[in-house]
């Protein structure tokens, strides 16, 4: 472990680059080396983002999920097959922390918040110095183009994965005072039929890119197909004490 | 109302100056008047952390919040008190608009999580335009500062107020995945108690001023005293899939 030599998980934000931090403009600017997640043959949304701020000669290390869309979420080999991956990444990240050279590892939103970066984080224990930059979530990127605050007073604030099953989602809408639902993209059938279980229906908007050029923002009670792209969450604001 | 004129809310982060957005440090260094909440008395957070950054004449508008500390919660002349406040507020912030003068508010962390800029939003509306810039918030502050990421795969997160009464902790804090505890203050020995009989004391971490240069992060169960400033948290990890 070369100590003077550190991987940075770095938030970006909700996609809009001038939300990105200082620290974060900074640190990808001086990068030597940048690795971001992709889908196969995907340019990659953070990569995108951050065009333009890179150092020349910066070495790119694209790091490409398995394609894991024919194996159910449940099957021991989605995991193994996820398990290797990250454990690849980790081992070509540290190729280049041997021969002295900081990562900088771009991460949407906040790292800490759902995201790839913590599988990395982990593997990394004890074999590089690991320092994360938070980053506005792409929750408040949502509820700020919603132009409308998520909690107020006593509010309490659910976060729940549109990945769970309709049960525990409806199960989970019950009693709720703000929620943000996260993942979306083609659980909306799901989370719709569960919502309207709720009673939410009619509170739910719809977002999807928050703060990117083709954001959209609608009652969800508007929205007559189920399309969802993966940047897209359902909010229902909080209505708690105002004076 | 003077459509060339803009209000901004913008949020600065969870108190490392180096954590606010590109957007929100250009927007605070162009100010000809930032608006800022405080104590009667004190300085304020957010004024201090954006010095050094403001243009030289910029015109300053403390919003004083009124003493209510003798009033109780949930008496009405608390509420008719901050009523006036705000009221009171954005008249002070329509007077810059109307002779021209973009007004620049400074926000805690992200705006529309649970912010006093709230309260001067609803009213502005159809009187000025207000741009609210998301921050990031003081809890994704928090958990960075704790090290280990608040939520994996189907972890639900629960955001809740620790102003919220013993019995309604006790019911929030049940069947949870991974939580944060805002506004805990004085509340810290109810919050204890509710985190005690749901059984998360041993899994709570105390994060205070998260990424100030005061902070502080400990395990609950080591903190021995019951002081909490304005500014700590209690964050509960979630335990969801990990590849
Ligand atoms: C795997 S999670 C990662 C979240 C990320 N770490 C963050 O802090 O926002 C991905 C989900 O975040 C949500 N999301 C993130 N950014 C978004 C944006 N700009 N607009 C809409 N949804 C977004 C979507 O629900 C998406 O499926
Ligand atoms: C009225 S709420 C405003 C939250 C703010 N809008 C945000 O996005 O973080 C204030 C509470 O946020 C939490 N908080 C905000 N920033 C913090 C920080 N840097 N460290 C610890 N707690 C913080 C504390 O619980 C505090 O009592």
């Amino acid at each position: 472990m070369n100590s003077a030599v550190t991987i940075y998980g770095v938030g970006l934000g909700p996609g809009d680059p001038d939300l990105m931090s200082v620290k974060a403009a900074r640190l990808i600017g001086n990068a030597r080396v940048i690795a971001h997640f992709r889908k196969p043959g995907r340019a990659g949304n953070a990569r995108t983002l951050v065009e333009g701020l890179l150092a020349p000669g910066v070495i790119e290390v694209a790091m490409e999920y398995p394609v894991t869309t024919e194996i159910a979420l449940d099957d021991p080999a989605y995991n193994d097959s996820l398990r290797e991956f990250y454990d690849d990444c980790v081992q070509r990240l540290l190729v280049h922390a041997a021969q002295g050279r900081d990562v900088a590892v771009l991460c949407e939103g906040d790292p800490f918040l759902y995201g790839s970066f913590m599988h990395l984080h982990s593997r990394l224990a004890g074999k590089a110095n690991v320092v994360v930059v938070p980053g506005i979530s792409g929750m408040s990127g949502c509820w700020t183009a919603s132009d409308r605050p998520i909690t107020f007073g006593d509010d309490v604030l659910s976060v729940v994965p549109a990945t769970l099953d309709e049960p525990s989602l409806r199960e989970r809408f019950r009693d709720i005072d703000a929620l943000v639902v996260m993942k979306l993209g083609r659980n909306l059938p799901k989370v719709r039929r569960a919502l309207k279980a709720a009673g939410l229906i009619e509170r739910a908007v719809y977002v999807e890119r928050g703060t990117m050029a083709a954001q959209k923002v609608m009652r969800l009670a508007d929205k007559t197909d189920d399309e969802a792209p993966y940047f897209s969450v359902i909010l229902v604001h909080g209505q708690g004490r105002r004076p």
